[in-house]
């Protein structure tokens, strides 16, 4: 098998198109740590969650045990639209790089939502459908999973009400103009419909809103109206499982060519890419039947894996959802603003963490301009204009294939490559014009954070 | 073979993509008339030409007898980046609809450029950099053509200079960063480095220019500077030659299935999507082989083929280009504000227009409202968030489809979607907002500026 000759990029035809999600908790050791009542701080039952989200979802959320999950009919005609994705051979950038390393990169930029969100918003839409729901609410920040969610709502007719943060809905108009387009309300936060936008409004006139409003309003309302709940496009279990149809069809791809990767890297916000992407090979290493070098990334203006604490936290700044136990830098901590939004999240994945924690992977962090310099040698070579979240994968991948270069090593460099950056090219403007700011939270700073942490 | 179950999306194997461009022209019993000189009205012979464009390109713009001219290795490699694009069966469009009719498309836009552009993009800049030439200039209006050049220059290590129309370039700033980050030089025009731009500026202060002055400047450059040639995206032969990768992959791809399209659908700005698509179909046709309806869908703002004239006319309003036996509206006529800026050009690629002339298609214009309606309901159904431009052909898809609803008749139908409209969402915002415009010009408009027609 190895003898074929590797194309640029390897489609599965769609009967090699996954039918079952993984589930890598099933294979963990140390499971993750439950989500706890914020009130009682005892683990959240079931019943407690499904006032929140969808049955379906909770019980998903809840399973730490079984391995394989049927991807419904639907959700799979669904995924038929735009999977499988490709995955790609970088032999532009590996002969620029001058590099006996072998690249290949997981491309999920390839649909409108532009990014990898898309395979968790169908799952979560369907469910809501199935259960015989009006609507979802939700919240977004830079677009990405508001855009995926309104995608998804639209193809099931199902009512989609976003939440976009105040400065996001201003600064990105084009964003709002995509889910408009697919008949989501898009409504800046903090508004003046619910509670606790109204409050912020008094409290903080003029205030430009941020996520972990934005949240709560999107919970208040689904809480409140009949016929509706609330989802979420990272950091939950079920997210992951969702994601991990990356992972599969990637290994999947590599298999058919008798490939294996040794290092396997991703960018690490909330987790859903990284631990859709690792999942199967993961649970490989998990069961001790492969070995592979596991690295996330994430931006050392957040640096929740490298700087934060293993702990108890709440999900969001306003404190009303459950807490979980992950890497964290506090739920007051504020990331300083860094273009790459879908990496500015105070917490991290409890099942990434748990990993973590185990010395199943490593982490690092790299700077703004560093990333923004690697994305552009990436567009040149290899045509693609990746998303900033994306771009900090590349930067590690392009590093430790300049490694190999030094070393003379063959190696097997795979990496998630979750979007394009069409949306952000006010970064990219910055980035040109030599105005982008690389932030670097002080010692203090994050101590101060981590001080306040919720003693569970 | 037509038993096989069809996929969602059918994708050539590496192996399977085209290596040779087909050249319609060679079974055109009446070919393209030749390009004139604007100074002696005389056809202009490979030596005048090679002054303007490379020598290879010059060579495919006069050779009307090749059918099949090889594609060289290093442009396959680079098509091997983006290519083969994929051919959906919109089968989510069909249920929505309840057609009986079958309905694919050709799905250009899974690249940076967002569009088809990227097949010419790089054949011209190959050939450019084959010749030994430093560089090459061009002009861009919405920034689809001068981005996908960009990128095909950024590639082969050749320099870029864009002159990008002025307005354009302060309302897009998005796709001019696009254009940076490919390490592009992006001149609004008109500029102060060029005697026409000075001339403009000293004659309009304060214009926003005009895509005939920007190709004016482009060409000002590239026959003043040493080891520069200009380039074009549309109209010329060579463009639709390279463009003819759509249609032969497209064939390709609906051979391996046994499918027989009834009706072929290509939105017609300068003709370099609907002359690739159709091209190895109508050679058919042509030759007696096979019979296809072909259809061209313009925009009512700017109909040339449907309201225009069939005539020698300038391709530029600075009338320093040569001339073109096309039908125009007039190298005068102004189309009126439409988003679709890929179709506000005033003629038609003279090999669309030959074939047009001699009945082999016909042509429908669309209102703008219309387009945009059928553009949401597309992306609500199919995912995919469509260009202004190429929502044209899904306008008249969904119409021929309706009326096979009514009929009952099963047609095949096939329209090429030549790009994504992410740049586009101004144009959507005020579709949504209910301020968007349809620009009908009066009979009397457009026959003063056919009355303005060069005597030949």
């Amino acid at each position: 098998m190895a003898s074929k000759e590797i194309p640029y990029k390897i489609y599965l035809e769609e009967n090699e198109m996954p039918t079952q999600w993984y589930n890598v908790r099933a294979d963990m050791k140390n499971k993750p740590a439950p989500l706890l009542n914020p009130g009682t701080l005892q683990p959240m039952t079931a019943q407690e969650l499904g006032g929140v989200f969808c049955d379906e979802l909770v019980a998903q959320e809840l399973d730490n045990d079984t391995a394989y999950i049927d991807i419904p009919d639907e959700i799979r005609d669904f995924y038929k639209m735009y999977r499988p994705s490709p995955l790609v051979r970088a032999y532009c950038l590996e002969k620029k790089l001058g590099t006996p390393a072998k690249i290949y990169y997981k491309f999920e930029g390839n649909n409108t939502s532009g990014s990898h969100k898309l395979n968790s918003a169908i799952a979560q839409a369907y469910y809501a459908k199935k259960q015989g729901l009006k609507g979802v609410t939700t919240e977004t920040g830079a677009g990405q999973w508001g855009t995926a969610l309104s995608m998804a709502c639209s193809y099931l007719d199902l009512d989609c009400k976003v939440y976009m943060v105040k400065c996001s809905y201003e600064q990105k108009p084009f964003r709002r103009e995509v889910m408009r387009t697919y008949g989501a309300s898009v409504t800046p936060s903090p508004s003046m419909e619910t509670n606790i936008g109204k409050k912020m409004n008094a409290d903080h006139p003029g205030t430009t809103g941020s996520l972990g409003c934005a949240i709560s309003e999107a919970v208040e309302v689904a809480t409140s109206l009949e016929g509706y709940r609330y989802v979420l496009g990272s950091v939950l279990n079920q997210v992951l499982l969702h994601q991990s149809v990356i992972g599969l069809e990637a290994k999947a791809a590599l298999d058919k060519y008798g490939i294996k990767p040794d290092i396997i890297i991703g960018c690490a916000g909330g987790g859903s890419n990284l631990g859709g992407l690792m999942s199967p090979f993961m649970g490989e290493k998990l069961r001790g039947e492969a070995d592979y070098e596991f690295i996330a990334v994430e931006p050392s203006s957040c640096p929740s894996l490298t700087r934060g604490k293993f702990a108890y936290d709440f999900c969001d700044t306003g404190m009303v959802c459950p807490l979980a136990k992950m890497y964290t830098l506090g739920s007051n901590y504020i990331p300083a603003p860094n273009h790459a939004g879908g990496l500015r999240y105070h917490g991290m994945s409890p099942v990434v963490s748990q990993l973590y924690a185990d010395g199943y992977m490593r982490a690092v962090s790299v700077k703004q301009t560093d990333v923004f310099a690697a994305a552009e040698q990436f567009a040149r070579v290899e045509g693609i204009l990746p998303a900033p979240e994306s771009s900090h994968a590349i930067k590690v991948a392009i590093d430790e294939a300049l490694k190999c270069k030094e070393t003379g090593e063959e190696k097997t460099i795979l990496f998630g490559l979750t979007g394009t950056g069409y949306f952000d090219m006010y970064a990219y403007e910055a980035f040109h014009n030599g105005t982008m700011e690389c932030y670097l939270p002080t010692d203090e700073e994050i101590a101060e954070s981590l001080a306040k942490l919720p003693q569970v």
